[in-house]
């Protein structure tokens, strides 16, 4: 498809975060941009230039740092303040000199916001934006325009809101997106409007927020009416329940509409993106996600798994392999000896018909008391090897654990712990230090196990999760850790359940010691 | 609206159990039930009893121990195997026998999925749905069907589909439920199948899953088409992507499509059942969620902050009260004096310009290191009266304090702390005991304080989370801890961001315990 004729534009770094607990550094929206830009996506609006110093900031470091393939870059910003002129509007000349080729200029079309919230005539808002948008062509940019509240407003004053939209147009903006700013329409409903506005004549575009769950379905809607410029955020990023999600709009536009709007290889990237993405915001990526959530296709029920055995077609509307997902088996009390036959099989053990029922009471038996293999591959391995061979994996046995946190008088945090084990045949007792206890626990582990076996130097905990199985009653709660290790060249995940924080971690720490040692060839009895 | 011309069905119990990470006891499946009985839905669907034996004993259990007011419960569960009876199937016995009044049957209605699932002919299939059917009915049980697989189905061999639909209706199932079990269908679509088969005169149900991302969108479609009985999981809780939203069903039809299909004050229940419905669940409930979420109507944007001042409903979509919500001014560095001045009045102090952009900054500076004030009102009054009178709360001056966490060479696992504090003139110490050092530190505390403090008896922790703040690079990580406490009159949250958990979670007690004891009435200098 022709780059212009289609517009996928991405608004994760200025919309998307207002997100309740999302705060982006300026570092953080330069990654961000460039996994973007990866995806394909044709425009970034990089935020807003002038009212927020981050922002600002972002623009001037972006000129040198950020050296964008497939995106281009826009700006953010309002229209000129009323009573003034575009040119001697200093926040205007911020948007004009961010550097940005592309300015989208946000305005009001809902004749109440004009009046009450800008607090100026309806006429004075249409001076203001044909002066801004004029003022920003005159200069070389390219604009594009938001139309705020568009269809609260058209629905209140249906000829004002087509107006704003003449207005821009005429005066130069390439786009009008139509903004559902508080999330509240419902497809048939906004897709009439977005027909009607495509009959003016202007170039529309569409800008969903989640409030009524229909982003996505709102912005396809307006895509079948018609609107040719498509915006949304990252993993649904944005203010309340959020924007139209990207990723899910990409997904169907591309492998259910049959649009070209990105190539196969840039979207067998949109997993590890998303994933990535959510790695820098540090908000935890819902697993649902359509497409690219870690259960997207993940199948657990004992039915559908049978089904799978015989064609994996049979239950999954797409190969997950052309966005970059994976097909999973969920390792479940609940799944039955199909599935943990499956996850046998995938872990390259064969497992028979009651050797896989004793495994699946076992994970049972687990599961009642709060572990869950889903995370924790690697633990799930050792109790089928458990199973299997009736032994457990022990390259060291453990004598005793101890952690310290102090705060000292003098205000200094001090974390210490101390291991003693018995390993291929000596007692070893061993103290490390570290940031907290986890982190001591962890070192004295390896000062206990470092010199018997060399191999543990190159591995290393790599993420670390805690929860509260049950929240309410404090601070007596049981607690599941789940712990990702690596050696460089695989991960893999250990869980422990305990009463406790420490005593959780040190389960999954030990697990992730054991089967470390396992794939480094150390077999144990 | 009669009760019985439109349904709305929650198969949170059986469908939407199927989410990773879901593990429901039969406990928790009852206290569920009660719950979606207090929305209004008419029907729960309990469990698939006979092959599920969780389920064979909530179905029991139901009979004594479920006291429904609204909802009837149904049973979920496979038509009878291919060439046996209807009469002589013990799987259908037990649907039957269950003691629900409803029973609904799952049947393939894809062809490819009966030769390759089911490994039966395409004839053998309509003669299990008939037989099955007309069985359960003939013992005086209500009976909807599942049409699994519907959409595929029908694109695949349509004739068949309308056939399978035909056979059920005709031996007396009342509603035919197309399922898009897969979740590939988008809203055109879907409305265009749903209103062939409403032709064929059977009454249609819809159950659709979220793969992509339009299960509310596609439902509500299939409603317009005439579909009259919706099917919907709490939470939007099921595999892979999660079933249709039943909470959002129930917003959209109500709020925005005028349909009665549960009471006002029903309606403002909705939010506190979401959130009671994953307190059991334990899954973390998505703040993001459209109408229930926490963030749904959190105002964050300095922007609308200003707007909101003027007229709340400038930027809502409905009023959140309607469905039991708030909005909330979240304060974050982000929103600007307006929000923080908002916020402020909330708690009852009237802040200025100039004290509030002091404010302002200390809440910047404190998020900077991971801080957030959005879950922790204690602690952003606490901070507002650091700023306000430049005196920070301190009704006790902690010296030091340790905690030691051991499991010992017999296995027995001890956590200690010991606090050395002053307070009202007194140097004490304290040792308490706990299940981890948190709990321990909790107690130490208490014990430390409680003959001074006696209000601190009616004081506890409620709710307890952890967060790591930099996920990667193992356990050495920035830990937020946020703790919700009680009084048994008012609850309120405070936060603590350290280097490790222990000293986090110190953080967050010592401003819970000032905030307390603040509130019972002890000012401090």
């Amino acid at each position: 498809m022709q780059r212009d004729a289609f517009h996928l534009y991405d608004t994760t770094l200025r919309d998307g975060s207002q997100q309740e607990g999302l705060n982006l550094t300026v570092a953080d929206k330069l990654a961000i941009a460039r996994h973007l830009d990866g995806l394909g996506v044709g425009f970034i609006e990089g935020g807003w230039p002038g009212a927020n110093p981050k922002d600002t900031e972002f623009f001037r470091r972006a000129l040198t740092e950020l050296d964008l393939e497939n995106a281009q870059l826009t700006a953010f910003g309002a229209t000129r303040r009323a009573g003034t002129r575009a040119a001697d509007d200093p926040q205007v000349a911020a948007l004009r000199d961010s550097g940005a080729g592309v300015v989208t200029l946000v305005a009001k079309s809902h004749d109440r916001h004009v009046e009450l919230a800008l607090r100026t005539t309806l006429e004075e808002n249409l001076a203001m934006i044909r002066d801004t948008v004029s003022h920003l062509r005159a200069e070389g940019r390219r604009v594009f325009l938001d139309a705020e509240h568009f269809f609260d407003g058209y629905r209140a004053n249906r000829a004002y809101a087509l107006e704003v939209v003449r207005t821009a147009a005429e005066a130069g903006a390439d786009v009008i997106a139509l903004c559902d700013t508080n999330g509240g329409m419902l497809p048939d409903e906004l897709a009439d409007i977005v027909h009607d506005v495509v009959g003016t004549g202007a170039r529309v575009g569409i800008h969903c927020h989640d409030d009524s769950g229909c982003a996505v379905a709102n912005s396809l809607a307006a895509v079948r009416a018609g609107a040719t410029h498509v915006q949304g955020c990252a993993n649904g990023y944005g203010e309340r329940s959020g924007n139209a999600n990207l990723f899910t709009l990409v997904g169907n536009l591309q492998l259910k509409r049959g649009m070209d709007l990105v190539s196969g290889d840039q979207l067998a990237r949109m997993t590890r993106i998303a994933h990535a993405v959510s790695e820098i915001t540090n908000v935890t990526p819902s697993s649902q996600q359509p497409y690219v959530g870690l259960s997207a296709f993940a199948h657990k029920a004992g039915l559908h798994a049978s089904a799978i055995k015989v064609d994996p077609d049979l239950y999954q509307h797409i190969d997950p392999a052309a966005v970059g997902n994976d097909m999973r088996m969920l390792v479940s009390g609940m799944a039955g000896r199909a599935s943990v036959e499956l996850k046998g099989r995938e872990l390259g053990y064969d497992l028979s018909g009651e050797k896989a029922k004793q495994v699946v009471d076992r994970v049972k038996e687990l599961e009642a008391t709060g572990h869950t293999f889903e995370a924790a591959d690697a633990s799930f391995e050792l109790l089928l090897r458990e199973e299997l061979t009736g032994v457990r994996q022990r390259h060291f046995e453990v004598e005793s654990w101890r952690t310290i946190v102090e705060r000292r008088a003098d205000g200094v945090m001090v974390s210490e712990a101390t291991v003693k084990l018995h390993a291929k045949g000596e007692r070893i007792i061993a103290t490390g230090e570290g940031n907290g206890p986890v982190n001591a626990l962890d070192n004295a582990l390896r000062i206990a196990l470092g010199r018997l076996y060399p191999e543990l130097a190159t591995m290393e905990l790599v993420d670390y999760k805690v929860r509260i199985l049950e929240g309410s009653h404090g601070t007596s709660a049981r607690t599941r850790v789940l712990i990702e290790s690596s050696d460089g060249a695989r991960e893999w995940g250990t869980v422990g359940v305990e009463d406790n924080v420490i005593a959780a971690s040190w389960q999954a720490l030990e697990e992730a010691v054991s089967y470390g040692l396992l794939n480094a060839g150390y077999e144990a009895g």
